[in-house]
């Protein structure tokens, strides 16, 4: 009997995330699912792009977290529009959540919008939100094992940023082996190594994003 | 539909555990669920634990993944019996799980159970394990704001053990921003500063959990 409510549970999910890709692409929205372990660094990132490409592209943030609305006004600060979902005791965001938190946006001027998954290495996985692109980070001190031990995560990647490459000194981490295990889930997954605390590694970060970004508009930009 | 489903699947999990204490309490055995985030340090905390303390109790570990037995083997090089449980796309650890994989371990001979669940700062706080106490490790990189952020987690912890202290130079953690959180969720909650690749503060950890164990078994030892 579970299983079978999962299975209605993520089969609604599909179709409002069918419906959300209709609208994101019908008006090029490029969207883009940030999915990691609590405290990896995905805001920081956020907060570095939104900075960064600000005279680029028209964005927009959603962070997802159970509680408190703290992340919301990090980003704030950077001048972006970014809402809060607060989860509560959920483990991650879903399709529904997404096509109520996007009515709060002027769609018609959004260019790029990201989607700041609740922490958590599992259940972001299975849930559709409608986006472009999924990108997983991880971030040294979480230990290289972490795409054998959580390979749905990686399945469905379109890269993987590896932060906190700056600690690399101070904490053991296999990179060979991280490189390698994830090679074995998914051959030809990027794997971009960045600080976001020094700022190494973000010009490609930015590089990708835009080369995903132009892809989506008809490969020519 | 889905909170009345998530009702009976949490209903049926207190019978279990119910169940479960009452083998636990009936033979003597002190369990520990030790919850945190992905790559906060719970292996290896349970490495330093069962290894420093194998003269006083004889002791037995769970450990919860998605996929590998990455942790069962690095505990069981120790000594100590370990065994894995692998979740598959399942994010937390529940009490029917337990009741299977307790029937591996002589029962007889056990003295105390460390439960290590899945890396997840969200489900696993639902699932009563039918454990004595509930450790709940943060680590240093994960930055200070978990507290707030996943109350839940803390409001049923017995205690919290703060890891990779060692890291606190090179980090910025707000160290009494982290505890005034956890005291406005749980007044009282003891917090210790552990590092398990320095040793500093496990001495505090092997205190704590010796006098819950002689507490268990009738306030003298």
């Amino acid at each position: 009997m579970k299983i079978e409510i999962k299975k209605k549970i993520l089969n609604k999910n599909e179709e409002i995330a069918g419906n959300l890709r209709e609208i994101f692409d019908g008006r090029g929205i490029f969207v883009a699912n940030v999915m990691s372990a609590p405290g990896a660094g995905k805001t920081t990132l956020l907060e570095k792009t939104v900075t960064d490409l600000k005279g680029l592209f028209r964005m927009g943030v959603v962070v997802g977290d159970p509680q408190t609305r703290i992340d919301t006004m990090r980003l704030s600060k950077t001048g972006v529009h970014a809402e809060q979902i607060n989860t509560g005791r959920g483990c991650h965001l879903d399709a529904q959540m997404i096509s109520r938190v996007i009515t709060y946006f002027d769609l018609g001027k959004l260019e790029v919008l990201f989607i700041e998954n609740v922490g958590n290495l599992v259940c972001p996985a299975e849930f559709d939100l409608g986006e472009d692109v999924r990108i997983v980070m991880n971030s040294i001190p979480e230990g290289h094992d972490k795409p054998a031990k959580y390979p749905a995560l990686f399945h469905d990647a379109d890269v993987v940023l590896l932060n906190k490459i700056d600690l690399l000194g101070v904490i053991n981490f296999d990179l060979d082996k991280f490189a390698k295990d994830i090679m074995t889930i998914k051959k030809d997954l990027t794997i971009l190594p960045i600080s976001c605390t020094t700022g190494k590694g973000l010009d490609k970060w930015y590089k990708w994003l835009e080369m995903m970004i132009k892809r989506k508009r008809g490969g020519g930009g």
